[in-house]
C-alpha cells in the first residue's frame, strides 16, 4: 500500500529558504581581527547574497548542471553563502582543504574537475602556487581585497566577489533537483595513497542536519550561538553550517584567526553558547584562559572531535571555566557525525565521566557492528573487540570515481571504519586502535594501545610503542619498544612482570627492545611503520622472553 | 552527478531496533490505577514483545503483505508494541479512534479493510457494539483479562494477547520495505461527511520523529520522561511514541486514567519532565493542583495542542506551578506537527508571551503560504489574512481511496488547511478562524473570531457569536448575535460604537440580534451552522444599523 504523503524532496535549497526567511534575523558573524572586530550578516542577507552568487555563477561564469565549484576559504560569511548557493542551484560544492600538501590539492581539484574556485584573498599565495597544475579551472572568484596579479593562467578568468555579485537579483528560482544528486564533495586526507572523495547528497546533508539539531546530538536551535572553529574545509564543519540555517542557530566564524588569543576575544565579544573544535585548539585555549582571565560565561558546551580529547582537558574546562567538553566521533565518510558522548540518564560522578571519555553513543541514523579478526560479526556487549563497521543514510557507500565499493573499505553494504574497539549494549563506542595497528595473534586481536598505556604507567618508562611483528606460530606477536626515563633502569623481565596483572597472559609480549626515541610522524604520532621496518631490517636489538 | 551515499531506507524497524538496543534501559510506564500503580516495560522488552507480536500476526493470524491491523486501545505498553511491530513487519497500523460515533468507527474499519483488531479488554463493549457491521475483520486480539463472550461473529476468531505471544521468538527478521510504503493510517474526525484517511509512510514518520526530537520542537532525548496524555488514536499521539524510541526518551502512559486526580498521582509517582495534551485536560488538572498540592516539580514543560490554549491557563501553570505551557499546532494530515510556539531569542515579558499565544513557528520541514479570497498568494508579512496552505515531506498529498487530490482540500501540491490567519516574516502562524467561518465581504475577509473577541470584552456581553449572512451588495456581511449578561442592558448602537476603535470601519456589523443563548455543538463550540440557518429561516429578530 503506497502512502498518501507528499514526495517533497529533501534539498539544500529548502534549508537556505527556511533559514533566510523564518530565521532571517539569526546571523553569521565573521571575525576580522582584534581591531576591526566582527562583521554581522543576518541570514536574510545571506539568502539575498546566495541568490546573487547563483546568478553570477550561472550567467557570468557559465556554471551549468552539476559542475563543481571549489572553495579555498576560511570559515566566514562568504564561505557560508557558497555552501548554500552552489548546491541549491544544482551545482556541486567542493571544499578544498587548505592544509593539504600542494600535490594533494592539485590531485583533488583535478580529480573533482573543479571549474570554478572561490578563494579568500589571504589564500591567494597558496592558490597561485598550485594554479599552473590545475587543469579544469576556468574561473577564480576572489573574496576580499588583495593583489591578484599572481593568479595568472591561460584560459582562467579572475573575478572579484563584490563586483561579480553587484546588481544581481536577490531572488533565484532554485531548481527541483533529485534529493539523491550530489550536493557537495569532500576528500579524505588519507595518510597513504591519493585522497579519496565522498559525494554527499542533498538527502544525506538534510538528514544529517536534522540529527545535528536533535537534543541528543548538538541541540542546535534559535537560542544557540555556535562558535564554529572546526574548519568548513574539514568534513563540512561537522554539518554545523547547514544545521544552523535549518534551526536558526547563529554562527560565529573565526576566519583565519584560530589562535587562542583571538578566540578568547571572540568568546568575550560575541557570546557563543556552543563551540565545535579539534582538541589541539582547545588545549591552547585552556592555557590562555588560565593565564588571561576572560569572560567565557556564555559558553556552556564545546564539542570536541577529530581525535580523542585528553580527559584532563575535559575536567579542566569543566572545573575551572564551567565549560562542558562533549566528545564526538565521526569520519568524512560519515558526513561526519557518528556518535556523541553524553552520559546516559541516571549516572553520575566517575561513571558519568567514564561514559564521557568514550567516543560516544550512536544515533538511530547510524547502525554499528563489530567484526572480528576472522570476519565474524561479534556481539555489541562492550567486551568483544573488533573493527567497527557502520551503515546509514548519511554514510558513503563508495568513493568517487571508483567502479564500486573497494573491498578494503566496504563490506556487504557497510563502511569499514578502520577503527578497532567495542560497542556496548547501550550504543557507546570505545575505539582503541586503528585496525592497521592491531596485532593479530592466533585469531585474536591484541590492542597495541592497551599495552602501551599499561607500560607507560611504569615509573621508569618514558615512552612505549608496541607493534605487531611476524611470528611463525601465531601469525603476529607484539614487540614492545621502550624508551626509559633519563637515569631510570628496568629490564624486560621486570616490565613483563609489571604487565602481568594488567593484561591477559596470552597478550604479554615476548619481544622487547630498548631504544633512544620512538620515531614520529610529521604530526607527532608514533610512526609504527618505521618501527616495524627497523625490526624487519634487524636494526633493533631485541630481548626475547617467553612465559 | 549522483552522490556516493548509501541508499539506506528510513524505516520504522530501524527506530524499533535502535530503541530496543541502544535505549533498551529506557522504558514505557503504563498506569494501572491508584492502588496498583504502574507497570514498567524497558524498551529492550518492548523490542522482544514486538518480535513476538509480529510472529503471532504472521504465523497464527496469517497477516501478510500490507494488510491492515487496527488498534482500539488506550495509551499503554501493548499499544506501543503494536505501533512498532505492525509497520516493521510490513503491515499497516490503523489506530481506531474510540471517541468516534459507532457509525464512523464502522465506516473507517471497513474503509481501511482492517483484518485484525487489537483491543483493550476495557473496550470490549465498544467493539462488541460495532462488530456485527465490521465486514473485513477476521481476528480480534484482546489485551488484558475480561469477558470476551460478547465478541462473537461468524468468521472472526478471538485471541488473548498473552496466549498468542507466549513461546514466540524474541527476534524477527524485519523486512526491507520501501520507505514510501504505508506504515500507518489515521482518519480525520471531520465534522461533515465521512471521515477521510491519511496513509503515513515509513519515510514521513521517520522524518517527523527526527523533527519531534529537534531542540526547536519538543527536544526529546534520553533525559526526557514524556507523560503522553494525547491519545495514540489521535494523530499518532503527535509522533511522540516513535520519537521516544528514536531518542531514548521514556514514555509514561496513562491508559484510561485521564482524569485530573490520577494524572496528578502519575506526575508525583513517575516524575515526567515533559507532557503533551489537549487543553481541556489541563484545565481540569490546574483546578485539581490548585486544590490538592502535589509534587509536580519534575514537570518543566507541557505541550498543548488540538485547540488553542487559553492564555490564562498558560500563565497560571507558569506562575503557580513552574510548568511552562508551549503551544503547538498541527493536523492529522500533517503527521501532525506544523508549528511550535517558542518565543524567538532576545524577546522577553509581554512580547515573549505574545509569541507564545500564537500557533507557533514552522520548522524547515513545513513550508507555509497564505492564500487570499481570490486565490492569490499573499505575503508572509504577519498582516495579510488568508487561508494557510502547507507542504512538506510529512504532509499528505491526498486522502486514501480518492483518485487524486480533492481540489477542495488540495491546491497545486499544497494542503489547504481550512484555517485562516497570518504568517509572519519570522515564521509564526496566527490562526484566527476556520475558513468556513470567515465572512467574505466584497473580496475581503472579515474574521468572525476577532469581532466576537472584541464584543465579548464589553461588560454587558456574556456571549457573542458572529456569522456571515448573504448580502446583495457585498456578497456576505457579518451578523452579530449577542447574549447579554443577566440584568445587563446594551443596544446594537452602543455595541457598534464600542467596536468602533477596535476593528476597521468596513468590518462593523450592520445586523444585530439579541438572543437567549448561542446554540452549541456536542463538544461545546458555537454551532454557527444553526445560527445561519435560524437567520435564513427568519427565526431571529434582527436590528439593522448602517454606518
Amino acid at each position: 500500500m503506497r502512502s498518501t504523503m507528499m514526495q517533497t524532496p529533501l534539498l539544500i535549497s529548502r534549508i537556505l529558504q527556511h533559514g533566510a526567511t523564518v530565521h532571517g534575523d539569526s546571523e553569521v558573524v565573521t571575525w576580522t581581527g582584534a581591531e576591526a572586530g566582527a562583521r554581522h550578516t543576518p541570514y536574510a542577507e545571506v539568502g539575498r547574497q546566495a541568490a546573487r552568487l547563483a546568478h553570477a555563477l550561472r550567467d557570468d561564469l557559465g556554471v551549468t548542471g552539476d559542475e563543481r565549484v571549489g572553495t579555498l576559504m576560511w570559515n566566514n560569511a562568504e564561505h557560508l553563502i557558497a555552501y548554500l548557493a552552489v548546491p541549491s542551484m544544482g551545482a556541486v560544492l567542493h571544499t578544498l582543504n587548505l592544509r593539504l600538501f600542494p600535490e594533494q590539492l592539485i590531485y583533488i581539484a583535478n580529480h573533482a574537475e573543479d571549474r570554478v574556485v572561490i578563494v579568500d584573498s589571504t589564500l591567494i599565495p597558496l592558490l597561485a602556487g598550485v594554479l599552473p597544475h590545475l587543469s579544469t579551472i576556468r574561473h577564480i572568484v576572489v573574496v576580499g581585497d588583495g593583489d591578484v596579479s599572481k593568479l595568472q593562467k591561460d584560459g582562467v578568468d579572475v573575478h572579484r566577489w563584490d563586483t561579480l555579485l553587484a546588481g544581481k537579483s536577490d531572488v533565484y528560482d532554485w531548481p527541483a533537483v533529485d534529493e539523491n544528486d550530489a550536493a557537495a564533495l569532500c576528500y579524505t586526507s588519507g595518510t597513504t595513497g591519493n585522497p579519496k572523495g565522498v559525494a554527499y547528497s542533498h538527502r544525506s546533508i538534510y538528514l544529517h542536519s536534522m540529527e545535528v539539531c536533535m537534543a541528543e546530538s548538538f541541540g542546535l536551535g534559535p537560542k544557540v550561538r555556535d562558535l564554529c572553529i572546526v574548519p568548513m574545509f574539514h568534513a563540512m564543519a561537522w554539518g554545523l553550517p547547514y544545521a544552523a540555517l535549518m534551526s536558526g542557530a547563529s554562527l560565529i566564524m573565526p576566519d583565519r584567526f584560530l589562535q587562542a588569543a583571538p578566540l578568547a576575544q571572540m568568546i568575550a565579544a560575541e557570546k557563543p553558547t556552543f563551540a565545535g573544535a579539534v582538541p589541539t585548539i582547545f588545549t591552547d585555549l585552556l592555557a590562555y584562559l588560565d593565564a588571561n582571565p576572560t569572560d567565557t560565561s556564555s559558553l556552556k558546551e564545546v564539542v570536541i572531535g577529530g581525535s580523542a580529547c585528553p580527559p584532563a582537558l575535559m575536567h579542566a574546562f569543566s572545573e575551572r571555566h564551567g565549560i562542558e567538553v562533549i566528545h564526538a566521533w565521526g569520519m568524512t565518510e560519515m558526513s561526519p557525525l557518528g556518535s556523541v558522548a553524553r552520559e546516559p540518564v541516571g549516572v553520575e560522578g566517575p561513571e558519568a565521566w567514564a561514559y564521557r571519555y568514550t567516543q560516544g553513543r550512536i544515533p538511530a541514523g547510524v547502525e554499528g557492528r563489530i567484526v572480528g579478526p576472522a570476519g565474524e560479526v561479534m556481539p555489541n556487549d562492550g567486551k568483544a573487540v573488533g573493527e567497527l563497521q557502520v551503515r546509514g543514510p548519511w554514510i558513503t557507500a563508495q568513493y568517487i570515481g571508483e567502479d564500486g565499493p573497494d573491498p578494503e573499505k566496504f563490506e556487504d553494504g557497510w563502511l569499514r571504519t578502520g577503527d578497532v574497539g567495542t560497542l556496548s549494549p547501550n550504543g557507546f563506542l570505545t575505539l582503541t586502535d586503528r585496525a592497521k595497528d592491531v596485532i593479530k595473534s592466533g585469531g585474536e586481536w591484541i590492542s597495541s594501545v592497551d599495552l602501551e598505556n599499561a607500560l607507560m604507567a611504569h615509573p621508569a618508562v618514558l615512552e612505549a610503542c608496541v607493534v605487531g611483528v611476524p611470528d611463525d606460530k601465531w601469525g603476529e606477536r607484539p614487540l614492545a619498544t621502550i624508551v626509559l626515563k633519563e637515569g631510570a633502569t628496568a629490564d624486560a623481565g621486570k616490565l613483563r612482570e609489571f604487565l602481568g596483572d594488567k593484561v591477559a597472559r596470552w597478550q604479554l609480549p615476548e619481544r622487547w627492545s630498548f631504544i633512544e626515541a620512538v620515531p614520529k610522524t610529521s604530526v607527532g604520532k608514533f610512526d609504527k611503520k618505521r618501527v616495524r621496518a627497523s625490526y624487519a631490517d634487524g636494526g633493533l636489538e631485541v630481548v626475547q622472553i617467553n612465559g
